[in-house]
């Protein structure tokens, strides 16, 4: 068994290596198309794989972004995960700076543009892996001729971190509009920056689309004193002073009241919208929350097309719902999919995404998985919520710990968890376990859970939440 | 929901609050005697419930002692979980010193002695939590006059600990004899503390019970250089100056080598055998690993007579024979069951235990859960081996976690997994969901888990172990 050490990625995935020739493009390079790519190849040695990049980078992680505000991570180039060279070696084509302007459905061919030149590549499999574009909140001022004002910013590629690093000024002051995973992860970079942060938030709490607001309280709660949350305030208007911001208004959804927060930076994470537009020319079927429709496979509903990724949407595993595709971790096993089944081999998904997702900011880990209470109308749940430590009581330096989660009250499965505190991204995963086995939550609170005193306690959070759930089942029943 | 926040035990396990009378007499208050009481008077307020305790101390962590050497736990009392104190506000009779001699079953009546006074207490209900003692290893001259040799200690009580704090000396040498979890738990202690730390281990590689030989190897390539490790010896004498330890002599299993140790102080730590005697008085059935025999709801083969912990055996998830019930967060376990039944309740453990489990010593983090290839004769195995990071690539810090996984050769099922290195016990946990869920290695590889750079790579050990188990099924298919 090969390993690419640079990403824990296996090497041979697929067993089939296949003789027949089939020409595999793929058009985008980022985690989906990149994995794509590389299982495509190692699926099927004799095929050409070409893959279609707009931008001038190969196979980055986005997610890396916010730790290059911070200067965790020194340079924005160690975020390339896969080098153009590292393609050239594995026998991909990788075309930079080549923007694909039509899919030829008929003639099975991808036509694109590079400095001007066209070019043509007929394809036997396609994988489309465009992306996502940050939404742009209409906000006042916020752009002059087509541009942002000096000063805005959304947090997406390599060059919008390039371009954010000089506005990054101790004792200057940032505001973060979206509190999602990147605008905190963004908040916490820039206050490790030492510039003075503000968070606003549209919704009635942060972390909307992973917490329920009681767990989002919590973290709230542990976010440094001096860092400025406004949750149900959208940003409604800026100033600028010479084409630079200045000011930031923002206004609450509720009861109209308005406020002026100076500002040296503004950062737009208010999430993104899937890149279709290539897709639904070519006549992809593209779903209900605006992605690209796949199945297990990874399969468009063209014969030979593929999706993957940002672009993409999948059917939540719990509710069996489409969702948009925005994590990278789904990007990823979706191009596996798509790599392997492109080039002639069978990789099926499982029938939904979990969802199973985490961030850090200000020390804070926070876990989630599963869909959060209000995306559950069409069930009677059942939670729990505790509050619990890392460690037993008589071992020092244990941390604080708390976990909620979502059960079925017909089912007594478990259908999402939450975790805020200690090893919160570990934790997760074996609740997404238990969701993945649709294990039921009186089976699964007697989970003999790993102890000892320097790592977790004798009943492990995990399982008490199960506890309090258990009992209100009983209760009902 | 009220909650101890000392231990985070939920109080108000059971619902029911039985009208009904019913004596319960615990005898031992270690992990599983003391968890029996709790649970029992939760779950009936009427009754007495009376605990045995031979020694002078309430329930403490027997786990922790290790830690309380190394200096981590200031004062062997901060161990004690539940004071004396805790145990009268609980309205729970707590007999300290007070040894039980018989177990009356026709009469239903526990005779003890107390400062050779008798006290005798019938019962509705009887759980046995008698424990274990160390196993002692046939070393010549181990003993005078049936007592250890000055230098010469188990690890299993706090009198223990208490004892050999004045022999922790720096520069002083330190053998311990057993590498296992407490062995090497001990010897990093004892390292901690300045001490020359040699280990001797009589299997053919450290951690015999918990890890396949190859995962043992990568523990033990971590260790300090100046740790010196001795597998395949078996200690055969003892040497004293003026009954102070100062030699042990060890002995090469294979080839019969011989060397002898200088040594200040001989830490034995081979493991425990149940202390069933009062048990096996009463008719209680004892199993083949010497363990008293017990069920799903820890109930012994005579009516209203449980056990639990240390002094019992349990069968195996996996394999369904029967195992010693070594390990702590199993004894609370059954403790629960036990206390709530005894109670009157209905509370069923899991059919068989996972043995989950997990150690820190020298900085190194090992987990495991099932049993270890040696333990699964009966089946045809496949096992995989992946050696990847805690986090992306790009991502600074990132540390080594190695993973093992067994796999069913004919149902693809996990049976075991071992992990070394970062948060190997949370880790082991999401196994320890699969091996509960009956999961195949080809849907728990496609698991989400969760992925951000400051937490964990895209794809996990948990599930990259598992894509190599998948390709020899290919294979093989």
């Amino acid at each position: 068994m090969k390993i690419i050490k640079k990403t824990n990625l296996i090497v041979n995935y697929g067993v089939f290596y296949l003789n027949q020739d089939r020409d595999i493009v793929v058009i985008g390079c980022g985690a989906g198309g990149g994995t794509s790519a590389q299982f495509a190849r190692k699926t099927n040695r004799k095929s050409s794989v070409t893959v279609f990049e707009k931008n001038k980078y190969p196979q980055y992680s986005k997610c890396g972004l916010p730790y290059v505000i911070s200067g965790v991570i020194r340079d924005p180039m160690d975020l390339i995960e896969f080098s153009q060279d590292w393609f050239k070696k594995a026998k991909i084509d990788l075309l930079l700076n080549t923007t694909v302007e039509e899919i030829d459905v008929e003639n099975q061919l991808v036509v694109g543009k590079k400095d001007n030149v066209t070019v043509k590549k007929s394809y036997g499999s396609l994988v489309i892996a465009t992306g996502a574009q940050p939404t742009i909140p209409p906000i006042q001022n916020l752009t002059i001729d087509g541009r942002f004002v000096d000063g805005v910013f959304a947090v997406r590629t390599i060059d919008d971190v390039k371009n954010i690093l000089p506005f990054v000024q101790k004792n200057k002051r940032a505001t973060i509009i979206g509190a999602g995973f990147i605008g905190l992860e963004m908040a916490d970079a820039l206050y490790k920056r030492g510039m003075l942060v503000t968070v606003v938030e549209a919704l009635s709490h942060i972390l909307p689309r992973t917490f329920d607001s009681d767990m989002a309280e919590i973290v709230q709660g542990k976010l440094p004193g001096d860092v400025t949350v406004f949750t149900n305030y959208l940003a409604t208007k800026v100033e600028n002073i010479s084409g630079r911001i200045n000011k930031v208004r923002i206004k609450n959804n509720e009861n109209g009241d308005e406020k002026t927060i100076d500002t040296d930076l503004l950062i737009i994470a208010t999430g993104v919208k899937p890149e279709v537009a290539l897709a639904r020319e070519a006549g992809c079927k593209i779903g209900e929350t605006g992605g690209i429709v796949v199945n297990e496979r990874a399969e468009t509903n063209i014969e030979n097309i593929y999706a993957v990724g940002d672009c993409t949407e999948y059917v939540d595993f719990v509710t069996k719902k489409p969702v948009p595709v925005g994590l990278g971790s789904i990007a990823v096993r979706q191009g596996i999919a798509a790599g392997v089944n492109a080039a002639g081999g069978n990789y099926k998904l499982l029938r939904g995404v979990l969802q199973t997702s985490t961030s850090e900011f200000f020390n804070i880990e926070v876990a989630a998985v599963g869909p959060v209470t209000n995306c559950l109308n069409d069930f009677s749940i059942l939670t729990g919520k505790f509050n619990g430590f890392s460690h037993p009581s008589y071992y020092p330096g244990g941390k604080p710990v708390t976990a909620k989660v979502l059960v079925d009250e017909k089912t007594s499965k478990i259908l999402g968890a939450q975790v805020v505190g200690d090893k919160a991204g570990q934790r997760i995963n074996t609740f997404a376990c238990a969701i993945l086995s649709e294990l039921d939550v009186e089976t699964f609170k007697k989970l003999e859970t790993a102890y000892a005193p320097s790592i977790a306690p004798t009943l492990d959070v995990v399982t008490l939440v199960c506890d309090i759930v258990s009992k209100k089942l009983e209760y009902k029943n």
